[in-house]
């Protein structure tokens, strides 16, 4: 489903119920104020019915999969009907494996370990660092930011090309380049900037060179429907801790063939099917072939149980709904930003590029850090500074060298002094229209007039000097 | 302090409240009764504490690290806190490295991931899989099965003389063997027969010949105290549900050198300082030193401090009252099976040694999947059945080739045949005598009378023939 077809649908649903939604938090002027969450793309909050979902299982929690008690075989079953659960979520394919991880920088790592042998790996240098660095072990080819969703199909191309033989020459074997195997890793929408990436073309692109594709989904399975089948992709990412289930479990799902041929991710019980010493003294191990090849040790039984809550959750509301109601948030968010001609929003697609809703600025005259510590300390609202784990796209964003400031600086950067680093603002499904009309009105009013505050560094963290 | 030592306490604590304490199960001869949960080697319930602990801090979850509002930077600190709660828990040694994974698994994986290069690794046979298989890139010594503590040392030190020069050589490089560096990894306490290792022994052992030591403490932290300290081992790994905490975190602590030396076990963003393309195209990384550098990826927040309100809960209770209250159920397990001629009880060191409330056995006559179903579909209690993830130490208890049967086979096996695998009950400081006085009153029941029920082999699950 695309953003203009969901955008179509105009009915917006209400906030779904989250966890944290009557915290207040004290004001440094004075008084409380409810908590604004508006860092999602880092962590959103858990849903309500995740933690019901949670609660309401933790007294029946049994040790898994060798059990031969009630509740170890009723764990048992809910693990395993959760694979079930995130499969359609995700609209898998038949035979495609759901593997539990523990993020989605362990799922790459994990699929960077079950790469096959002289696969070369290409990656936009503008991915955050979960996607751009598991790749060690393997070749890279880092893709140079691409300012257009078309230019990045077409600089891909172009990379995948370099690898394929001159026209005319014989056949490409099935699922492997001339070169042999394949993989771009790509993501679904920036961390940094929201924008969302042609992941349909480009795993045609990969396809049509013989390459595999796997969609980096953490930011976003939250805030759009993920069709594994209709994007056509190998693989597909994602963390529960962005998917409003924070109880440490993420996903790898897709292709079985090269998850099964890969030495097991981790190596323990659980994984290993018999061992046996022997005769030269060493052990011989005879490894699972399904999704607990991967998941040895005891697995996080309540992190699954909460990942298939937080799909079935997302589900139900519908999708579509949840969408438009963040669309119009980000469009109020957008507009109010830019009556405010100090910010500049982040963009590597243009202001035209459809975007979830995750937004990163600068503001001209003001140290980033300093910023969202006025933010935090005066209004209650959280968002994040820095570099958002993605350095060489905010090099690009931001021009020049940028850094992670986590200290004051000056209370103010002298005007038209370049930002080292942005400001992230990001929601999704729990929040409420007075968040983003909160957030708004700070910026005005911080740009405007000030902060009310004096702000200095504390071990790395700029703070109110109270 | 040493198992005698808390014997010396008599004082016999109430059991700690536990999710599930008032769950009830079917039985399969009718009406229902309260589940008795007898797998905590396997995974324990939560502590009620603990569960309360994560119930209070959940509205309060946010990003750490990165995060400027306030829940985040409440998180960060939270998160940071568990590290050293953790690591009074362990009595870990100034400049110790607490490490968050996700199990026992896993850390001895991370610390396999992170030995030096040539390392050589010493692993009795007897271990369970998660410490006898992560060290696929070492050079690895299976030590052959011991029959007393005392043995255990000999046979260690054998192998790592065998290493040593002839005497009169040059000496010994400080903190290295003569053959470069070496480590020992042994269990605290045995996940089958629930039998005590003598560590200390073997860590003075492994130190004068210039090895490091890493405890397996997945058995041994949930039932008795731990000093890095006193027992003076380089590491420590124990799993977060086994010790009362179920929320997907384990831990590795201790030494920082060799963690800090070792490429990051996950690549990704948290583990990384700073991320830049270079001139030849490729990216340059520079890591983090700390134990963010193996973190990498948003932490699991709510799991490290589901470990961290276990240690104190655990501290909180008095350790030594919780040891003389298992040991008492531990005695009356043994009592009680002792009058079942049929009953074996598995040892490896003999009756006299000590062990924590782990304890396996067979019972002549008996398939052990038929026996641990009938325990449950007409007792209420959970037991687990098979190989426990120790294949090599089965067959040297049960002798012979053990395989786990996973399935009834004939509903009782002929009299005299050799039992294939075996049945383990565990209990800690969540059991009630209740539960234990049930579990050796079926036993009695079931050898005397037989199953009253017929079984059936389901999904490789031995159930009720209903």
């Amino acid at each position: 489903m695309s953003v203009s077809t969901v955008l179509a649908d105009r009915s917006l649903a209400a906030p779904l119920p989250v966890l944290g939604r009557d915290v207040t938090v004290p004001l440094v002027t004075g008084g409380e104020v409810a908590y604004a969450a508006l860092d999602y793309a880092a962590s959103a909050p858990a849903l309500q019915r995740v933690w019901d979902d949670v609660a309401a299982y933790a007294p029946y929690y049994g040790s898994v999969h060798r059990g031969a008690g009630h509740l170890s075989q009723l764990s048992t079953d809910l693990f395993e009907n959760a694979r079930t659960t995130v499969a359609d979520f995700l609209d898998c394919r038949s035979g495609d494996q759901v593997v539990f991880t523990r993020s989605t920088t362990d799922s790459l790592n994990l699929l960077a370990h079950a790469l096959p042998a002289g696969c070369r790996v290409y990656v936009f240098e503008t991915e955050h660092h979960a996607s751009l660095l598991p790749w060690r072990d393997a070749d890279v080819t880092f893709l140079d930011a691409p300012r257009t969703p078309r230019d990045a199909v077409r600089i891909l191309e172009r990379a995948l090309a370099d690898r394929s033989p001159s026209p005319g020459s014989r056949p490409r074997p099935a699922g492997a380049g001339h070169d042999g195997p394949a993989l771009v890793c790509v993501t679904g929408a920036s961390n940094v900037t929201g924008e969302l990436w042609p992941v349909r073309e480009l795993a045609a692109a990969a396809h049509a060179h013989g390459a595999r594709i796997v969609l980096d989904a953490a930011q976003l399975a939250p805030h759009h429907p993920v069709s594994v089948r209709d994007l056509d992709v190998d693989w597909v990412a994602f963390s529960g801790h962005k998917l409003y289930a924070p109880f440490g479990s993420g996903v790898l799902a897709g292709r079985a063939d090269w998850l099964v041929e890969a030495e097991p991710y981790l190596a323990g019980g659980g994984a290993s099917r018999r061992v046996a010493r022997r005769a030269d003294g060493g052990v011989e191990v005879e490894w699972h072939a399904g999704a607990a090849r991967h998941e040895a040790g005891s697995p996080n039984v309540i992190g699954a149980y909460a990942v298939a809550s937080a799909c079935r959750a997302l589900s139900d509301a519908g999708f579509a709904s949840l969408v438009a109601r963040e669309q119009d948030l980000l469009a109020r968010v957008r507009a109010g930003l830019a009556e405010v001609p100090e910010v500049r929003v982040l963009s590597l697609f243009g202001d035209d590029a459809p975007r979830v809703g995750v937004l990163s600025f600068v503001v001209e005259g003001w140290n980033s850090s300093h910023f969202a510590a006025a933010l935090s300390a005066e209004y209650g609202i959280g968002v994040r500074d820095g570099l958002f784990c993605a350095h060489p796209l905010l090099r690009t964003l931001l021009g020049g060298d940028p850094q992670t400031q986590g200290e004051c600086g000056a209370p103010e950067a002298a005007p038209g002094e370049r930002s080292l680093n942005a400001i992230r603002v990001s929601f999704g499904a729990g929040t409420p229209d007075e968040h983003v009309e909160r957030f708004v009105g700070a910026v005005r009013e911080l740009v405007r007039e000030g902060a009310r505050w004096r702000y200095r560094t504390q071990d790395g963290r700029c703070v109110p000097a109270v």
